[in-house]
């Protein structure tokens, strides 16, 4: 008799992104003549530069003459992609990366949310609290996370690093030994950065205790300030105990083209088991390979024009940020974030949990944000938004908030 | 201290199609003279049809205008291709499924893969003999298979179902009742296929036992002959059993596109719990949705210009199966599928083995198909010719073959 894979019964409630998106269609068909303004889900405005537009039809064309089609991609990506990759984002850095460490994908988030996999059961994770949900829920879904209570919103069998005002919103080294340690840096949700010594540390810190550091860098294109550290693999000792992971939604806006990339150095470890075979394996068995067009459009984020149209782009998400952390600060709240980050992490006023200012926002502005207790307990009070929507709505939100 | 999962270590060797290309690679480097026809992995040949091409050129247009750009698609795809999907693959045969049961993703091949993640680890699954090698192995990766007997080439805890000439190529129900059965007609690799009563009796043996069909129809458009569904939602009752999957590789070209679907039915269950939020979970928690571009691409299909111009592609390659079918039997080989699917699946002569045969023809006459033994212990002596090469590919290698 069929059984369910029971820990997926655990998962409490839904995917946050959908409780909000059901929240605010309630709201709206309760309001039809509400404007609403939403800065809540990470998701990009500006259209795609024309470099990139370039590169789509191009290959589009490509596809359309059978001298040129394509059918199936290799397993880890095209090559002319892995090759410039390596080159742009670690070569040119100073960090020893090669082509063929790098497996291009369909984007971050199915690659942290599928790289638990290839570990073992028994591995113990690690991850800040706050926290992307997609971390903790991947591994729930596989059975790695013990139970949930409701009451304080902690699963039992998870490490829990609290980042808040108090420690600057860095995380500090657990008490108990974690297996694979969950870092995001520039952070979502809190839009704080690490330097490159503390992140020297935590590398240190993996060596020495065995576990492995899964790196999520995928808003490292809006690091604006010196000595922040672009990839994990500035910092020495990284090969033997990183896995990193990219993305190009947030500096392309490829939210809705779908395309990332893992890396994976050849000498990595768990016990004895080289790690990189073991994705390889993966990706030949489960996945087929990013679409040929998607993947010259990824190329072209490194053309000449193309890394001139976007470095607009991301000045133009981080005026934004500036408008927000700026305007916030005036009408006195407590904001933190948006300097090296699209986000904005602020404590929510008067005493209100976070999902109460969410109402609270939605209902007196219409304005739509993230709850920070969304993102694990230690994001009660506090309050995500984002710097991706267009100028005009940034501004009449932060004029509205500043009203209110 | 971090540990691998260790069933990936279970695995034997790479993935067949892996295999393939480095013995390829080694033969073509070794003799560079060689030309070298490839009629072994089931990728297509014919570029994209110009309905699809127009829909990719003007839906990369709508992503650089910021009126029309689009960010992350809806979790389970868009509704333009799910209401397409709905009414034309299915209303349109008399199949009561509705276009919130389908969900898009990036192909049938990560679906198909994936989906054994919502069931139980203690699940058992039955497997035809020979069989596409993604649906064992990604159930081997999470540890559902027991151990693997590299002499007899079968896994301790997989229910084989043998596919021979003796039987067909028709699965009989096996002694044991499995929970999870892999279905996919028409067949690959032995390009068998499947009446509907025949279907009908697994639609009714599984209700009966209370196990699900994992049923992959990637290759419906090339059924020919009345009486064979082109879906298993034709039978009744399948909506209590059965999820099928569906691509858009074959049909249209898509292998290095990348589009597909799962249907899950609303009244699915594993004993009390409802499948169709667990996968619509899973879904949003480790996916980001197939990219905008492709899913119209995708309804480009079901358009008027779309069908005439892939039905013509499918004749196309339909010629080919005839071609290889016809000249295989006039050289005295015993051969079976080609009329409603694109593989042909034939006999190794003279007692050689699969990979026997599959070095001869590559040195004798350089041309490559896929040992049968590949795709599990019953396929052993046998060989699959896919008809996805070009007309001129086909015909040569055929010619090739029959001279040898």
């Amino acid at each position: 008799m069929v059984k369910a894979n029971d820990n997926y019964l655990k998962l409490p409630g839904s995917y946050l992104f959908s409780t909000i998106g059901k929240k605010v269609r309630e709201y709206s068909e309760a309001h039809p003549e509400a404007k609403i303004i939403r800065l809540g889900i990470g998701d990009v405005t500006q259209p795609l530069a024309p470099a990139i537009i370039d590169a789509l039809h191009k290959a589009v064309d490509e596809m359309g003459v059978r001298e040129t089609f394509k059918g199936y991609a290799p397993d880890l990506g095209y090559e002319f992609l892995r090759n410039t990759i390596a080159e742009n984002d670690y070569r040119s850095r100073g960090c020893d990366i090669s082509a063929d460490e790098i497996f291009v994908s369909d984007g971050a988030k199915s690659d942290c949310a599928n790289i638990q996999e290839i570990f073992s059961l028994d591995n113990k994770i690690a991850v800040c609290d706050p926290v992307y949900p997609v971390y903790v829920d991947s591994n729930v879904m596989a059975g790695r996370c013990g139970d949930y209570d409701a009451a304080s919103g902690v699963w039992s069998n998870v490490i829990y690093m609290p980042c808040t005002a108090e420690n600057g919103f860095a995380p500090e080294f657990p008490g108990e030994t974690p297996d694979l340690i969950y870092l995001c840096f520039p952070n979502n949700p809190t839009g704080s950065a690490i330097t490159k010594p503390q992140l020297q540390e935590w590398v240190d810190y993996a060596n020495k205790v065995g576990a492995i550091i899964l790196y999520d860098a995928a808003y490292e294109a809006y690091i604006s300030e010196e000595n922040i550290p672009h990839s994990i693999f500035e910092c020495e000792g990284a090969r033997t105990c990183a896995i990193e992971f990219r993305s190009f939604s947030k500096n392309a806006g490829f939210t809705g083209v779908r395309l990332g990339f893992t890396v994976i150095p050849k000498e990595l470890k768990a016990g004895d088991v080289q790690l990189h075979p073991l994705w390889a394996r993966r990706h030949g068995t489960k996945y087929n390979g990013a679409p040929y067009i998607i993947q010259r459009a990824g190329e072209a984020v490194y053309s000449e024009e193309g890394r001139k149209q976007l470095k607009a782009q991301v000045a133009y998400y981080m005026d934004n940020a500036r408008y927000i952390y700026n305007g916030l600060k005036e009408a006195g709240y407590t904001v933190s974030g948006g300097v090296n980050a699209p986000y904005i992490w602020l404590k929510a006023p008067n005493n209100m949990t976070s999902w109460e200012f969410f109402d609270h926002l939605l209902e007196k502005v219409n304005v739509v944000g993230t709850p920070g207790s969304g993102f694990g307990p230690s994001g009660e009070t506090y309050f995500r938004l984002t710097a991706f929507g267009t100028k005009e709505a940034t501004v009449e939100a932060v004029d509205r908030i500043k009203k209110m």
